[in-house]
């Protein structure tokens, strides 16, 4: 190893969708950047094994399933018979495959220097990449770590390739099971119960709390709750799990500290995933992490080091792309003293359950302890010509707005294409306008965008009635 | 016929969006409103041969044909390899029996009173209803006229049932034709021209414009032409149609004026709707019409007589359900005096060719001849995931903005979900925020919705260039 190293304005660890768009802020400010990447392509977790596997999936079984038209044709209606699991890898290896070109070409574009390789600090500005064959060593004014998250693995779950998994594995499960528990339910544990009971499997899904994503709204997650168990998913909320073995026939067995016990083909453990800071010798640049390994930042994801910031699922919740890649932007923003705006107060949740959510702003739950007086409008799908041509008879489009004022204080959808319909309301929460703005507005004949108007419609009356 | 009669704040002719809307306004109102519909049921054109028939019809051929899925597939995969018109009319008939029902117990809930009949204009204020054995004679203090349009008839076109047909008889074809000829191509035309060449059938659209819809961005189009011929659609542009008869061996033969002749088994004239103001003897009210029997109104919609509006397709372009809506209301206000606040200038436009087309606001031309200053941030599909995941790769969406205040003056998309998607363009235009607003905000990922920040990046990043 030399003395000599390479000078960076911005080093950013990691080529997750923080790490991205923090080195992409930075090149176009045409600032000196390197990024880092342990893996032997860009894109983390997200691409890999996260988010881009988990919609493609979900996608290729709503697809093949016909689940979307078994309120039309009847819940025996399928367009394959025996789906395999080949049949739903071959379309998430081409999305990987394309978005891999696609990230890659645009790092290339902006003139990103691409280091694979394990990142190491020596000590608060210098850092070391251990290749294959050799160590580079780089220097830099500013750092944005965005090494992500991995799955946590606790010593009394006995993971089994192919068995007894967490959700890295998913892609690599030799078939589709029979049986599966899911152990978690936070967003993957979610995810992937709702995607594989569509597929046909029996799913039991255990969380020791009382509820499923306790940040969503009640009526959101009544409705989904409802949705999961209609479409199979056994739910054992409030029990914990006591003991986790394969026994002596091959079987997985789950124990409850109820008393309770399942017999499975697969186990998928989805609880807590925890920051991938292992590697990187935090100590050597004065940083520490919690006990889960997440760094603590401030609200402009500064560390405690003043010249290292941090972004994406190292610094916890929501953990969601979306919002790693606006913190990993701002992250970058912040460390090179350039001036960012955002609307991030504004950043919405998509949750892609069967059928998938999402919700900007505040919950009634949030509204009701903060005393804020608010009334409600609702839409249902069914009630637009389009929630009966595209089958989806159960969405729901929720409005929460200020009695007085009629502000649009927060909206939640359930239902086809909720994650993009929200940033209709979204859109005119950031303008502050009042809801009489979809009463006057003309939306597109037949589009669920619709629902808005609805539901304004019906918030409206109630004030009056 | 007696020469009692009931009395109504407000009678709306004809029961189509417009119509609909203009009662259902009126009511909240807490006014007495009549509404005459001429056909057996409600819905009006749009429910029961227009708009749901072709949106449902469109969305049950691209399921079916599994025509999202080519991109990743390869263009020789189906769903269903003999698609009959059955299995598509089940689906549209399971829509419409849906919204009827819908429709219907709205406007009973509002406390309007429907008459089954054909209305005639006795006096301005008086109407008589000629219902199968009884004439009812109704007085309003104002009237909407919602009639809608139907299709024109030439006379040396020879209409055949099954053949030779208007897009009222679509859903009438006995089978899904080899070959169709499309006689004219405005919304009506290019959209069932992309519906049938997406199922397979040798489609050739004649129009004697140089382009297909004239008001649509010419980008945007130059795209749809491109995925009309991709999909097999032979464009007959700038050719008139000179000829159209029956031939001996019972083929339908299409003569231009350039000397071309086409063979087909079936025949779209899709030419022109005229207003359906026949059998309204609006000489009685004071009122005329047009060449083509449409009513012209003021901005207000206010016909030459003063308490008599119209809204919808009888007063013509754009004659789109979702603006027929707006009409419809704003009439009914207008009509009645009271205040009414719209966004209605910034109606979007959805156009359900294959892909789909939306766009609110200017267009590059209009703009040029303006002499406005402006730029165009451009995304396409494929540079998001959600894009992939879905199957389209050539979805566009484009922002043009003023140079100068960044305002967002138009967007433009063709793809999947465009119609749904613009309407977040929609809000940020009607609140005057400039596109930073979409750099700065967090969307959803992966969705569609993404291409708005790929585009806005893009637009900027011309401007510094």
């Amino acid at each position: 190893m030399q003395d000599q190293h390479l000078e960076y304005d911005l080093i950013v660890i990691g080529s997750g969708p923080a790490g991205q768009k923090a080195a992409l802020a930075a090149a176009k400010q045409r600032r000196r950047v390197a990024l880092i990447e342990r893996q032997q392509v860009v894109g983390g977790f997200c691409l890999h094994t996260g988010t881009i596997p988990s919609k493609t999936l979900r996608e290729a079984v709503l697809y093949l399933t016909g689940h979307r038209l078994h309120s039309l044709y009847g819940a025996a209606y399928r367009i394959k018979d025996r789906i395999t699991l080949d049949d739903l890898t071959f379309r998430v290896q081409h999305v990987i495959r394309c978005e891999l070109d696609a990230i890659a070409s645009q790092l290339r574009r902006n003139n990103i220097d691409l280091f694979y390789g394990t990142a190491r600090f020596a000590s608060p500005h210098i850092i070391e990449v251990e290749e294959t064959h050799t160590t580079t060593r780089l220097y830099a004014k500013t750092y944005v770590i965005a090494v992500g998250s991995q799955p946590a693995r606790p010593a009394h779950i006995p993971f089994t390739p192919g068995r007894v998994i967490d959700s890295d594995g998913i892609l690599e499960l030799p078939q589709t099971p029979r049986t599966m528990v899911v152990v978690g339910a936070g967003i993957i544990g979610c995810e992937y119960s709702a995607i594989f009971a569509t597929l046909g499997v029996e799913v039991t899904l255990i969380d020791p709390c009382t509820t499923l994503l306790d940040f969503v709204d009640r009526e959101i997650m009544d409705a989904l709750i409802y949705h999961m168990r209609t479409n199979n998913v056994t739910l054992r909320l409030s029990e914990a799990v006591d003991k986790v073995f394969i026994d002596e026939r091959n079987q997985i067995i789950t124990e409850l500290a109820s008393g309770k016990r399942m017999i499975s083909e697969t186990l998928l453990f989805a609880v807590g995933r925890q920051g991938a800071t292992d590697a990187l010798n935090l100590a050597a640049a004065g940083l520490d992490t919690d006990a889960r390994g997440r760094i603590p930042v401030d609200e402009a994801y500064r560390t405690e080091v003043a010249h290292i910031h941090a972004a994406g699922d190292v610094i916890g919740f929501p953990a969601l792309a979306a919002t790693s890649m606006e913190q990993g932007r701002l992250a970058a923003c912040h460390a090179l003293g350039v001036k960012a705006e955002t609307y991030s107060a504004l950043a919405p949740f998509g949750i892609w359950t069967i059928p998938e959510l999402s919700m900007v702003g505040e919950t009634e739950e949030q509204l009701t302890r903060a005393r804020v007086p608010y009334e409600v409008g609702v839409a249902r799908y069914k009630e637009t010509a389009k929630g009966l041509i595209l089958g989806d008879d159960s969405g729901i489009l929720k409005l929460i707005f200020h009695r007085a004022s009629h502000q649009l204080l927060g909206v939640h959808a359930i239902g086809e294409r909720a994650a993009e319909i929200i940033h209709i309301g979204q859109a005119v929460m950031a303008c502050a306008s009042p809801i009489e703005y979809f009463v006057n507005t003309v939306f597109n004949y037949p589009t669920l965008a619709e629902t808005y108007k609805i539901a304004a419609f019906d918030g409206l009356n109630k004030l009056s009635a």
